[in-house]
């Protein structure tokens, strides 16, 4: 049996669907070879059935023998230590890696999870509408000079900003050829397929179970 | 001279005076007795003058030695590999600071500083206050049961937390009294003070270089 687990919810409704964040962490084991096994917690009840393992009620969390740890970002770098597919193993790629995890989830998803809560919620031309563009913008710059953010190489960065920025709503915001490559250069790798295809198979499974 | 460098704007107006991001690695220096410089990028021309070391225009970013690099988030765990001080050595008191450290980023302040942004553009009641009360009172949960987020000792997870937390109007949403105390204890620390005073008077020693 694997030490490496995955916590993710044992179903979720259509929407959510290949966007459960698991897949950050799935994505990752695959890129590294890492074996893991998926285990669940019940959607019915998620905002208390398990906060002491995740105090927001959400998923994913992993278990890595003793360990436990929430959030995916946290879990993407403590794969990342594991293994130099995910992050190369010099000190100057090492911090350019970090700085690009943390650059997705503070720079890039500080805005464009609320600008897509409020998009979903009916107000597709809310406030935060002109600071998502600006972000946009300034990342397709970046990515107009380079294949990869971190290094020379895939890293545990593009793995999580693309993750970011595959987001239908997000990937539909404006002309952005230089970052729709990127997405799409990221998505194309075997080890996000995989993923991908687990966890719609996962839920896809649960539907039966629930039917 | 030291290898270490901080590198903020210099000058900005009176309002973000105090909650400029360099003071969260004066900070994260002074918890660990790290010696460190300050330099400075011009506020005028801010958005184009420094890209290739901040590809968002923004501030802060660090140096060390040869290393660059930007996100105080990234910059903050930089640091605290280099010091016990910030980060407790035992793997399981690593992984909670790095869980708590991305849960500030990602699951506080990626609602909290959108949610800010638009109330100080004049919407106060906008659709964002729904999930910033949902995550500040599951915050609330949690620090009603500790002192201190990731050990039984102040980390720098606690160290950025308390600096997302801060935030006048942040502070002021709803009645939180745990928090209230933790943000209390966070920053009647000499370190924080220390941060504190320097960056206020940065700033204003250049006020007088304008005037």
């Amino acid at each position: 049996m694997s030490e490496l687990t995955i916590w993710t919810y044992d179903w979720v409704p259509q929407g959510p669907r290949g966007f459960v964040r698991d897949l950050r962490l799935r994505w990752a084991c695959e890129e590294a070879g890492i074996p893991y096994a998926v285990r669940t917690v019940p959607f019915d009840g998620r905002e208390t059935n398990h906060l002491a393992r995740q105090p927001f009620g959400q998923v994913p969390f992993l278990s890595d023998g003793e360990l436990q740890m929430f959030e995916s970002g946290a879990g993407l770098l403590h794969l990342a230590w594991k293994s130099d597919k995910l992050m190369p193993r010099d000190p100057a790629g090492q911090a350019r890696t970090l700085q690009w995890v943390i650059a997705a989830l503070n720079s890039i998803e500080m805005v464009s999870v609320p600008w897509w809560f409020l998009t979903i919620a009916g107000n597709a031309d809310n406030g935060l509408a002109g600071w998502m563009g600006k972000r946009l913008r300034q990342l397709e710059d970046v990515l107009s000079g380079r294949h990869w953010l971190a290094a020379e190489r895939f890293t545990v960065a593009d793995l999580l900003m693309a993750d970011v920025l595959r987001v239908p709503k997000v990937r539909a915001f404006g002309n952005r050829p230089a970052t729709e490559s990127y997405v799409a250069r990221a998505t194309d790798r075997p080890a996000f397929k995989k993923a991908y295809a687990d966890q719609m198979a996962h839920f896809g499974a649960a539907d039966k179970r629930r039917a």
